[in-house]
């Protein structure tokens, strides 16, 4: 598997990005073309060992400041290191692409240059998060912020798409994330798309409340953009307080620094079973490729399991399969 | 003051519900009415000791079921118990009402009977919930699953005045819970509501994202009751997860045993810090009177709190306030 990666993008790049690229090629039968200024990108990766044939470079000349707009990238970045990244997959030189640059140019840009997926009106970000009993995806995690009733109904189809195909699991357990697990509770948008989810043959589980979100019910929660990065947002900010408030308490007492001592094995395992970075990024499902988009607070490990997590996706034809499926379901006059 | 409490309401009543009232007379100056079976409420209070004359029955027969519609207990149950309570209020008999029932029930009761504050569209639930630096409330918190951007404006107003009256805190913060800080971000429903408070005189500090939703950035988070609903429970199983999943981590490892000991009187203090049961229940604002809804799983604990929450906001008078805020708001002519 080829991987564009876009080595510019992200609040450390490309400091992170090349190590990440390493990382990635030593672990993983994957190759990765780094975009970006060469020189910049070259410096740091004179002196490391690492098997040289699985990197190349591409240089590009121009990057996608953090709060640019999309569309001003789109007119006057033609260079830019993530239009590039999308353009090798566009052209077949690449199998996916990485970005933890801007994710809005990002999103832009692959819908623009790759185009949506036949029969699909809004691509959504679905995110992979821990849970009880393992991990669940959240879609869409922040892609649309105000959605009609059909377009939960493609996010069901393409989460469970990609759940089958990244976890091959057979038939994932869809879920709706609402107010109550009544059919009748929710809000008009929920209300409607529930209706819609039940005449699937996707296994719909009905509605999720919020406090099954992280218990293991459900592996893949469908919901709004804007409620989904809601809850993404605060599920992370929470976790942090939870975590500094016990450090607090546990500093407080007498025993604590001794207590803190033993247990730090366990935080360690925790905070791993937890770890953002061993999740690497979120596929924007829906368009015509492969497209990761990380946090830009990306470290170089997070790279290295997004380029993972890109390289799975391309091996199991994941937007293929999701093409298929949603074809599929026009032709029999199903739901979309 | 006299507090109406709903001896039959909620998953152990009447229990925890006269235990709850026992505790919170002999702690607070307030009376309690308990209404509800007299001789079930009468073998709970025999033998236990406590200041006599601040406790007295109502008689009631009926009690509204956890699963009844709002509609069915308002036409066939009139001598339930939740209903007699908000009666007390609206008479004049008590000062504020707590129930720990059916929440659906115990909000149409508080509308019909109460009534809606004047120049008030809808009624929120506005729910007091543990910060890094102290607590904050979100209002809505689940009664207005569709709103409209000047529902989200009332929401601020009751929120501030709530908050200013069971702080002493004179000009708390006030936050809309959108996907990013800049105004043009969020959707259709914030970015409307955004505008409407930026030309208010409350301290609107702008929007706030979920990562910071448990900073302590805001003293007040406005959102509709359906992602209210949602961040509040997503919340409260996710606390409970991670600390399922620190314990399964510590009891995995060998020095974990040791280590939980000692930092046990930590986890308790965190525990209390963050307990649900510290903060009772959470009032229905935006009505004439005081009502306070709690958890149906409520603890002896979380009635004794929620009764001090109920006293404290009618000496405050709290919705005589927020009446006055909202008459004055309209005379004004400013934005609701």
């Amino acid at each position: 598997m080829i991987i564009a990666l876009d080595a510019m993008g992200g609040d450390f790049a490309p400091e992170v990005t090349v190590a990440g690229a390493i990382e990635a090629v030593s672990e993983y039968d994957v190759h990765v073309i780094l975009i970006g200024d060469t020189d910049k990108i070259n410096a740091r990766l004179q002196d490391r060992r690492y098997p040289a044939e699985r990197i190349s470079i591409v240089h590009s000349t121009q990057v996608a400041e953090m709060d640019e707009a999309p569309t001003t990238v789109l007119r006057k970045k033609k260079d830019s290191s993530i239009r590039r990244a999308i353009d090798l997959v566009k052209n077949g030189q690449a199998d996916a692409a990485v970005s933890a640059g801007n994710s809005g140019v990002a999103m832009a840009m692959s819908l623009i240059l790759l185009g949506k997926t036949e029969g699909i009106d809004r691509p959504a970000i679905a995110t992979l998060m821990p849970s009880l009993s393992g991990h669940f995806v959240l879609i869409d995690a922040g892609a649309n912020v105000d959605c009609k009733p059909q377009n939960l109904l493609e996010f069901a189809h393409m989460g469970d798409a990609y759940y089958r195909a990244m976890s091959n699991s057979p038939s994932p357990r869809i879920a709706l994330l609402s107010i109550g697990e009544e059919d009748t509770k929710g809000n008009e948008l929920t209300k409607e798309a529930f209706k819609l989810l039940k005449a699937t043959k996707i296994n719909f589980i009905g509605n999720i409340e919020g406090k099954d979100v992280f218990s293991g019910k459900a592996d893949v929660i469908v919901c709004d953009g804007f409620i989904g990065n809601i809850v993404l947002k605060t599920s992370e900010g929470l976790a942090d307080t939870i975590m500094k408030m016990l450090k607090f308490e546990i500093a407080n007492i007498k025993t604590g620094k001794l207590g803190y001592l033993m247990i730090k094995p366990a935080l360690r395992n925790f905070k791993k079973r937890t770890d953002y970075d061993e999740y690497g990024g979120a596929p924007l499902l829906g368009i015509k490729g492969t497209c990761i988009i990380s946090h830009g607070r990306s470290s170089a490990k997070a790279i290295k399991h997004a380029i993972r997590v890109a390289a799975e996706m391309s091996r199991q034809h994941v937007h293929e399969n999701i093409a298929a499926t949603i074809k599929e379901i026009h032709q029999k006059g199903q739901g979309i």
